[in-house]
């Protein structure tokens, strides 16, 4: 009988663990996502298991566009303790086309599947990869198009990412004020 | 030295279940959130706890809104498994003004902190509470303001609510075309 009950606690353990940091801990490890040179793979999960940041959507008289943005579990909660980002924290920000309609509030558009492009972050505090162009300032840096959604093609975070992200610098290079969760619960 | 192991699976015991849930088996339980004569509180937890379902863009000469959808953990994962809404699903829409500015993709509108109004919304499959009228087509439907932002002001969800659902009526009355992971991962 006291065998199975060992049993069973290995089994839970995992759990536990998990739930700590869905909660927000600051403990998400993002750096499952990354081999051992610093190459970055999208996380498979994040429409099941990571947290809402917000929406940005980008009007264009050729067609507009939404941007969603997905935070791995506890982002928004540690952000607002400490107002900055824990190391190991994923950001993914997909980039949609839409479509349009007259819907009963009115003129409205909203994000058509799949996405276009995919760019994901991952924090990485400890500057991990030195010698590899696609970290730096602070984050991994990492960029997947729709012909080919699970193959990373940035190859300098400085020529293929920053420029869009250096109005943001003082934010740690992410332009929080579009994200309500980081400042509000 | 078992005692110890005893009293580590219990505290263990938990967190696996809690887990459970968050990897969309369907057993979410929307109605902690509902008294017993069918009062619905709005979810504390929701900007942490949930997951992102989509946001839609109202485009309004007058200033444009954008609405934010949340769901309970593991509606996505359900729906795409079942095409349908697991009973004790929450939803939550949040109403938010826009800003708008001219960013490195354009002009851009984001979401304004707080919300003006939030719509919640309980699946109820067993038609739990038939002589509430908040209650009904298969759902718990709730309203909330920024002027109170904890008092549900709903009277009548066939009055209050509805209304703007009738087109989404074939879908559960949910608008699932803007809601892209319920239908990819």
């Amino acid at each position: 009988m006291f065998r199975s009950v060992v049993v069973v606690f290995l089994l839970a353990a995992p759990g536990l663990f998990r739930g700590a940091a869905a909660q927000g801990k600051g403990s998400f490890d993002g750096f499952k996502l990354v081999d051992k040179t610093g190459n970055i793979t999208k996380p498979p999960d994040y429409r099941d298991q990571y947290e809402m940041l917000g929406s940005w959507t980008v009007l264009d008289p050729n067609g507009n566009q939404m941007h969603s943005v997905y935070a791995s579990p506890g982002t928004a909660e540690y952000y607002r303790r400490n107002k900055t980002f824990a190391d190991g924290t994923v950001l993914v920000k997909e980039i949609h086309g839409t479509a349009a309609g007259q819907m009963t509030t009115g003129n409205v558009d909203w994000a058509t599947d799949p996405p276009q492009v995919w760019f994901v972050m991952i924090k990485d505090a400890k500057g991990r990869f030195p010698n590899n162009p696609l970290w730096g300032n602070g984050w991994g840096w990492a960029l997947f198009k729709a012909n080919a959604p699970d193959k990373q093609v940035a190859t300098d975070f400085k020529k293929d990412c920053l420029g869009c992200h250096v109005p943001a610098k003082a934010d740690d290079w992410i332009y929080v004020k579009g994200y309500p969760p980081l400042h509000s619960k």
